[in-house]
């Protein structure tokens, strides 16, 4: 605490993440980077881009990129906004389509969700309810069909992994609709939950629908913070009034060639990823065959509880045997670890530890 | 304006970025880049991240980009943010330290200043008042010396180019150390006016002030979108804080890793940069003998006034000839323009081109 702290800094709760541990080896499973490199075609776009005018400012409307996503999607360029990473995009949006101040409308997201959502809402002093889900850990669509200031979720949902059907997006998309709100959908995780999925072929019947991806998690660039968001006119021009009163050039040379290269190879993404999600469905198999629970992920990642061993004891213990996973030590989910989807060898070495912890219980 | 925006999307006035041309080739002197290109080792350093694990996040806390600037200038990590450029660090500096609201104390800055100022504090809803320069378009320090918020200042200024020196800084930062408020200094200029001018050998002795540097200039490195601030430990986490509100991986791993390799070659960059203090000292002198007002300059831009012409004319003859520059169409200034200075072929011809459509009049 310092005197020259405003209120907001003094009363902010910041977000925490992931261990990069800069030491120490580790079967690195806690911040649901992929497993394989990035598309051959991108690190030469970014080798190009260095050899180019560095010197000279980017675009700051990220045309290049715009047109690429555009074209991937079946979209206008005017309906996609690049950002340093969906963090950022979800920020702006936030900032954006949210009211603040103690007499706006509660906006709505999950209580076991991604946890920077309430974050991004203390920063803008946005007014906001969690809604539990369900018992089996599913986000219940009818329990956000009701008055509110808007809606942010996960589709897949993150830590639980779970999927919502298209449809249930689209009945609460329409609800906001008529309340004049805004549903933000983060698909981060969409890639391994199959394309039928996504609500991103809808953008166009929901004017009042933000979809958000990144390129850290389905094309394995976590290290060049690149996100995107889909949306209608309105919305995308908002986010841009919000970044041009905060960071006009907000992805940098490099970045922007390097993103343009992954967007533009999808063959090669979803051999990647179709990988991924043969070993997460091997993976499930397996823990369940040793007693764990495991709920149904549609994303990179498992979220499960073992038998007989606390989700902070399991945590430290593979932590001993080199391998970092993510413990949450919130109400509901302090038994469960989050982990992400290695390889498969690094996710036998996983196994291997998880059985011979289980058998010393 | 769409009903999907919230007020402050509404209300916002965006910072309109310099003109980046993608099509035609101009002589570039409109948005104060560095003629000369990086130091060799960053692009070595670029290269070798980039076959690194690009699917990793890069370290949030920028130790290694923190370590190189705190070696460089005598201080510890502690005392150094690293941001995407300077803009997002000036953003998250009004966001941590200058109060919102109506009730607030007003903040002062300029008249005639970098114009995101105010697009800053209409984002964080921050009152403020500008200070007129004097007749001489000089930043009158005594004007600062009174109740207020905060005070935000380049130094040199922009567009004007004039520096204050670190006496005035001082007795500045005092006053506002008694109120318990911040002087946030952005030195975006100071390579180009001498070490001599910049504040930072003082920031053990003044635990509010922010001394803010970009690699976009000096470094040749707008393209990398890399800033920094130096100030007390208080003053840094407070940074921290609203960071890690908003997105907790700024800066990727290439600008990182390109970023540590150019603050750690200050020969290189004090070499290029002499060469374009001598070039502007040039250009200074040889307008002046065409009759321009030219302001004494400390940065690497000139600020001129033409005689017989007005300052749009000037911009549009120029723009017609392939010369790029910026026009400001404020009171006070909207018969200047600010001419980035580029090699000494380019400056030539930009003075050609003067002489030319100057004999015309």
């Amino acid at each position: 605490m310092s005197v020259f702290w405003n209120d907001r800094t003094k009363n902010l709760s910041p977000y925490i993440p992931g261990e990069q541990p800069r030491d120490r080896q580790f079967i690195k499973l806690n911040t649901n980077e992929n497993p394989y490199p990035p598309s051959p075609g991108v690190i030469e776009a970014i080798a190009k881009a260095a050899g180019d005018d560095l010197r000279l400012y980017p675009d700051p409307a990220c045309t290049s990129l715009r047109e690429a996503v555009a074209a991937r999607y079946g979209l206008r360029p005017e309906q996609v906004f690049a950002g340093n990473g969906s963090d950022e995009v979800l920020g702006f949006a936030f900032g954006a389509f949210f009211a603040g101040g103690e007499d706006a409308p509660t906006i709505l997201f999950p209580d076991i969700t991604y946890s920077f959502y309430p974050v991004y809402a203390k920063l803008w002093d946005i007014p906001f309810r969690t809604v539990p889900l369900d018992g089996d850990f599913l986000i219940a669509a009818a329990d956000y069909m009701c008055p509110s200031g808007g809606v942010v979720l996960p589709n897949p949902n993150a830590p639980t992994g779970t999927v919502l059907s298209p449809g249930e997006v689209f009945s609460m998309a329409e609800c906001l609709e008529k309340q004049g709100k805004v549903l933000i959908l983060d698909e981060a995780y969409i890639a391994f939950a199959g394309n039928e999925c996504s609500a991103v072929s809808h953008i166009d019947k929901h004017p009042n629908l933000l979809v958000v991806h990144t390129l850290s998690k389905s094309a394995s660039l976590a290290g060049l913070r690149v996100g995107y968001a889909l949306g209608s006119e309105p919305l995308i021009e908002g986010l841009c009034r919000i970044r041009d009163s905060f960071n006009s050039y907000t992805l940098d040379s490099l970045a922007l060639a390097g993103a343009v290269a992954a967007v533009s190879d999808a063959a090669y993404y979803d051999g990647i990823n179709r990988r991924v999600v043969a070993t997460r469905d091997r993976v499930t198999e397996t823990l369940r065959g040793l007693g764990f629970t495991v709920l149904p992920s549609a994303a990179n990642f498992v979220f499960a509880k073992a038998p007989g061993i606390s989700g902070a004891e399991l945590f430290s213990a593979l932590r001993e045997r080199g391998i970092l996973v993510r413990h949450f030590n919130s109400e509901r989910i302090s038994d469960f670890l989050r982990v992400s989807i290695g390889t498969d060898d690094e996710m036998d070495v996983f196994l291997a530890q998880c059985r011979e912890i289980h058998g010393k219980e």
